[in-house]
């Protein structure tokens, strides 16, 4: 694994700026025009985004100007744009919440930063051609050499997914080497990272889809099995484990597959709620919440970034950038959208049946 | 308040067997006809129970007869009976789970009880005549002077609605006097009981009933806001309470009540569910959970006896006998019948619209 000295700087940097909002007003004083998206009210991505433009304005002290290479559509970029998030928006507001970029010009007082360096985006309106914000809005990464399209598009995702992935794996419960988790919609991006990171901890995983053609991409990643979600999961699981004591199930779709994953728990076990694709409401055993004393909780990454200490920030961000880098920790990408074809991108984005990430991504990576 | 010295000593033999079975396996040599209930298979208890009867027995060494003088019909009960609860029974079985009776003759190694005293029944099957069992199987309650039928019922009750309406309150969270809580099924004993223990720590409580004319008895008791069930629920919590942060909802009914009482909570707040009276899988939002980080969990008192510490039953027990003997802490008693009249009893134990607990009594107490 490359040795990368700089993460602990990374994320202390990023600690401070990550969701602050970078400050993007127009200036006169360039001509050079440049493209964002931006939206002024809630409604559905595809009909609220809009595509504008702006004259690039000159740096003031401290600040520096960041080419994007690219910035992933997450689910909870959708969520807030769509008023279902638990923080809203300052309307008018600039949408993207992670990204990689090039840094194409410093003002003079910004010393850990210079031009044609990598860095993560952690100043929030990321789906955008370039970013202009204060140095502490940027967290540097090493030099890694002559490094590829592939890797840099893995690298816009590092802030959101991979961190959900390690948290709720770490977070809840002391999960051993050889004990099982459980997790529904398994293909997702945070799935994938989920059995990623599970494996290289020889923790075992149960994997839940809703489709079949899918088990053969997830046991690349190393899951140990993969089942399709229907009313007899709970005794599907049982069998595939050979009754193993489960104590931990993810689950970001809600409804009946929730409760399923619950009535999978060994006493005493933990489900973890971070999303809802179904739509429908959790549905919950409460004889198996009582006789078993399942935990119920929710995992909202927002409220980490809020609340964990800087120890906490830099040893997350230290375990996932160096996998991601060395290309032993990746999602799949659907589909690649210039900025100015936005709402194509989060159509696709929130479309059944794909298969990966939806990224916004600058010309030159396509 | 009267001082119960010997309350401690009841809760050490209390931890060592309740929950214990009685042995009252009928011999010959005494002629003496006694009745008991059985089943010897699960199923609605109506249908499933037996009045049956067996010739009384000498005692063997250590035991002791008692008469019950009365025993209540626990939903916990009818639960296991009918095969819906987290521990079932071994047929054929004796059902009845607490209970207060008269020792009538003691073995002559027993040193702790003598004939004629009041004892709360920790040995199981209580819904019987009598019973006879080792002396741990029975709590020696301290001379009371002449009590009233009256408190003898309330006793009949002390060792699972108030310990489970006590440690629910008192173990989640550190609610303080001034602050809120929620519970749904108000009219229910365990609900009394939260009212009154709640209202003694100066706790507010938020009652949520079902049908109208309850609210007079719930005041009485000490409730401080009575609201009727409906899909606009947290809103007329939120209306009542004058947007206070509840940081703690009981729920014993499940199905959307307990999504409306989750929904109701403040930031980090915590719902129990204790039963499932209205048969439907409880409904979650998800969201809510996820970004208000509310935690469920589930409350089985039956657990509780089994890994709770000798110090921690001492504190319970000691918080309640001394209450329920100087009658700050009550349950409305609905019907008595004997024992004979065992599948009326169950029978109305289980109807909507009651307001109070269903005993099994002496006729000595009719």
């Amino acid at each position: 694994m490359k040795k990368i000295s700089n993460i602990k700087m990374l994320a202390l940097f990023l600690a401070y700026s990550f969701f602050a909002m970078a400050d993007l007003h127009a200036s006169s004083e360039h001509n050079l025009q440049t493209r964002y998206i931006s939206y002024s009210q809630i409604g559905n991505p595809a009909d609220v985004l809009e595509l504008k433009t702006q004259t690039a304005r000159t740096l003031n002290s401290g600040e520096v100007r960041v080419k994007v290479l690219a910035a992933p559509i997450n689910p909870s970029d959708l969520y807030q744009i769509s008023g279902n998030y638990g923080v809203d928006p300052v309307l008018p507001a600039r949408p993207g919440s992670e990204g990689v970029g090039r840094v194409t010009e410093v003002s003079p007082e910004v010393n850990n930063l210079s031009v044609d360096q990598l860095v993560l985006l952690a100043s929030g309106s990321t789906w955008a051609e370039e970013i202009v914000a204060p140095a502490e809005g940027f967290l540097p990464l090493p030099n890694l050499g002559p490094i590829s399209a592939e890797i840099i598009e893995q690298l816009s995702m590092s802030a959101v997914n991979p961190l959900t992935a390690l948290l709720m794996l770490t977070s809840y419960g002391d999960i051993k080497k050889g004990q099982w988790i459980v997790q529904s919609a398994a293909n997702s991006a945070v799935g994938g990272y989920v059995i990623q990171l599970a494996k290289q901890r020889g923790i075992k995983t149960v994997n839940i889809v809703r489709r079949d053609g899918l088990a053969d991409d997830l046991i690349s990643k190393g899951a140990d099995i993969v089942l399709i979600d229907g009313p007899d999961l709970s005794a599907q699981i049982a069998k595939a484990t050979d009754n193993a004591t489960i104590m931990l199930a993810l689950d970001p779709v809600g409804g009946d597959t929730f409760g399923r994953l619950a009535d999978s728990l060994g006493y005493g076990g933990t489900i973890i709620t971070y999303g809802g694709l179904s739509g429908k409401p959790a549905s919950l055993n409460t004889g198996k919440v009582i006789f078993n004393d399942t935990h119920v909780r929710g995992f909202w990454l927002y409220k980490w970034y809020q609340t964990a200490t800087m120890q906490e920030k830099q040893a997350a961000f230290g375990q996932v950038i160096p996998l991601i880098v060395n290309g032993s920790l990746k999602a799949n990408i659907d589909s690649r959208f210039t900025v100015d074809q936005i709402k194509q991108a989060v159509t696709r984005a929130w479309e059944d049946g794909r298969n990966g990430k939806v990224l916004i991504v600058s010309t030159s990576l396509l």
